[in-house]
């Protein structure tokens, strides 16, 4: 008998290994935050002692959700402005809020907001874009989410930095200040293709060789952008990023509507990796993303939220059910994302986008145990068939009842373990009430 | 003071009224299951002595949704077979594992974990078109919910009627049956243009002038459908229906997917209702409706789920931020179904479409009071700065905390009072244990 840290035995686990292997009524065992085993409930008892024992006889257990395109701190402007285009919503309503409203607090209260939302609702990774990352690091740290967080990078000044240069300073000071943390990395982040020039591409392009990591940034978000860099640059966002040598494996494109045949090819070739925003790209009319010819063409597509303020809400099995549902009618083919392929985009795709895949995005020997365990015995979601579909086209992430980081319980029983709910309720209840007031 | 049944005490009420008035920190007053008086909070207390009140502080009350499309029953196909087109998934699968396992009592139990999952999620009426209408209706009726229940009507045999008379014959029996319910009323449900032939179908136009009933049909669900009444009928469905006299303020027609803009002049001139179904028109692939242009053309356009084989649940917040969402990029146009347009379509004009109108769909004087309260004191819904768009583009059913149909209250802080859920749920999973086993 080997002694063990904890074994979960479930109805159903979603592997999400290479073969969508679904297993019933196997246990999985964890020890020093990593899966050590994966196998029947009968056999677990007889081979492992664990400090603690889980049975979950009507849950499905699947990878912890990964949100690979959020702006976490905007969950305080929920709600702010709705049924407006993507323009007149950031320069008439947004980009006015945030400078007058977003500062250290701001973010400190939002993303903690953002984080137990995503916890709540089984999200144990993001990867956020805002300004102050690292004070976004900072509350991810203290709450034992997994994140990575963007060195932010603009052409102009903003609230965090005035130029370019600082952009990079204080984003490559919280480089180095998350080296050595397990569960929270960098990326670099300009913001746009339509806001950060050929200079500090330049320079995204040297430290992303340098350092490792990927480059989150918006690309191809509406027509209009697209027909803007033709303009002004003389081809589209995708092939002048290819000419700053920018489209490789590092890159996590967010949003990619507007894609011909050949744009597509040209990010297969690259190696590049797109998130996917269907209810934000729906909700401000961006436009359609191609996400089953992206995925017929071996493109690795992950799935994002968005910011709170154009989704309206982090829920990643929301929006895993819109991606499913929106392929299938933009494809024309009901066969189009099946529910595997769904859940695969929502876990597995996001890791390799973030550059994690060995750590997470599936259950397999070996990997964090980064875990979501769902109950299925409730009204929606019976009967069960495949408890995949259920999980996807049925479920509500308040079946969500525990969650697990890297072995450590942060969702128990449906409430968190580590932030006190009531208090931040009530602050950013009180922030509503300043802005509702001041907008 | 008057005596009065029930004074709800809600932060917000979204009455759903011609000018969409949200009101703040005001009461509703409920007598003999009518909605007696709407006064600030300050004020109910002083006029009226009531048998019970509610103080909701951090709620909004709304009227109750209305689902105007569903097959209550196929609950039980839940996820049976997903991922697949809508004449290779009826042929392939629905049909045969419906002519197999379709009985009375799998009519009485997929209808009641419908009812129930509605009920839950605040779903207060339902109409409904499925084989044994008859026992449909006595679930709805034990049930407390309101219910408009569709006499079928097919050119071929299935289990429930050997011919078109048969349909008939046994429809207008449940029709009479029901003439003095309060809640539970009928309509003429011929299936679809493709599965009913002219005959009966000048029968039903007859039937629907004396009885002054809806007619609930499926209509222009995809472009195959289109094409081949072309082909036989030398006219297009809605032509074809025009022609038949059925294009009037009777007819419900489902999906209406494939539209030019001459039917939907057609449609706005015949004063019919159009249920949008967007999930299942997406999960099926049938098409984009254009419910944008159908609005801005004066058609009344209700919502409905569809039956949860297609969907797969009966969630009809989710249906409503479905359709706001998909709304905006079928047209778009960002600001195309604004909030309280989408929270229209779940509710009066559900209403409207059933010829209910004067009963239900909003809360006003007079009316019944058929109403939810959904509390918006969560992580997903704060900070509020407008309640109606927390509800269709952030809450979640399960916020869902007491529902009442005619002044009965039929949810209690998330329970329903008067279904045995663990029971319902323990026969559901047998019915999935044995259509498993023998599919």
């Amino acid at each position: 008998m080997e002694n063990v840290d904890l074994i979960i035995e479930a109805a159903w686990i979603a592997t999400v290994d290479v073969d969508d292997t679904l297993l019933a009524d196997h246990a999985i065992v964890v020890k020093d935050a990593r899966i050590l085993d994966l196998l029947p409930n009968a056999e677990a008892g007889r081979r492992y002692q664990a400090v603690q024992r889980r049975s979950l006889p009507t849950h499905l257990l699947l990878p912890g959700l990964i949100n690979a395109h959020t702006h976490a701190a905007m969950t305080l402007l929920r709600g702010f402005a709705d049924d407006v285009p993507l323009m007149a919503w950031l320069k008439e309503h947004v980009w006015p809020a945030e400078s007058r409203w977003v500062n250290k607090d701001f973010i400190r209260d939002g993303t903690q907001l953002a984080v137990a939302e995503m916890l709540r609702g089984g999200t144990t990774c993001f990867n956020d874009m805002y300004f102050y990352p690292e004070i976004a690091a900072s509350v991810a740290q203290a709450s034992g989410i997994r994140a990575t967080i963007g060195m932010i990078v603009l052409d102009f000044q903003t609230i965090w930095a005035v130029d370019p240069d600082e952009y990079f300073h204080k984003g490559l000071q919280l480089h180095d200040q998350l080296r050595d943390d397990p569960l929270v990395q960098t990326a670099l982040a300009p913001h746009a293709p339509y806001t950060v020039s050929d200079g500090p591409l330049s320079r995204v392009r040297m430290y992303t060789d340098e350092l490792d990591i990927p480059v989150h940034m918006h690309v191809h978000e509406t027509a209009h952008e697209v027909q803007q860099s033709v303009e002004q640059h003389g081809a589209s966002p995708l092939r002048r990023l290819r000419r700053l040598g920018l489209l490789n494996p590092h890159l996590v494109a967010v949003h990619m509507t507007h894609l011909d045949d050949e744009d597509i090819e040209l990010v297969a070739h690259g190696g590049s990796s797109v998130v996917h925003c269907p209810e934000s790209n729906l909700k401000l009319a961006s436009g359609f993303c191609r996400v089953s010819d992206l995925l017929n063409a071996g493109v690795n597509v992950a799935l994002g939220t968005d910011g709170a303020a154009s989704n309206n809400d982090l829920d990643m099995l929301g929006e895993m059910r819109s991606a499913a549902l929106l392929a299938k009618g933009v494809a024309r083919d009901a066969s189009a994302l099946a529910v595997n392929q769904a859940l695969r985009m929502a876990t597995i795709n996001g890791a390799r986008a973030l550059g994690i895949a060995d750590q997470t995005g599936s259950l397999e020997i070996g990997k964090s145990a980064d875990m979501v365990a769902l109950d299925l015995n409730a009204l929606n979601t019976q009967p069960v068939y495949n408890a995949v579909s259920q999980l996807v086209f049925a479920a509500s992430r308040e079946q969500v009842r525990h969650v697990w980081v890297a072995g450590q319980c942060l969702v128990e029983d449906g409430s968190l373990t580590r932030i006190d709910e009531a208090a931040l309720l009530e602050r950013t209840a009180d922030w509503g009430r300043r802005m509702h007031a001041g907008g």
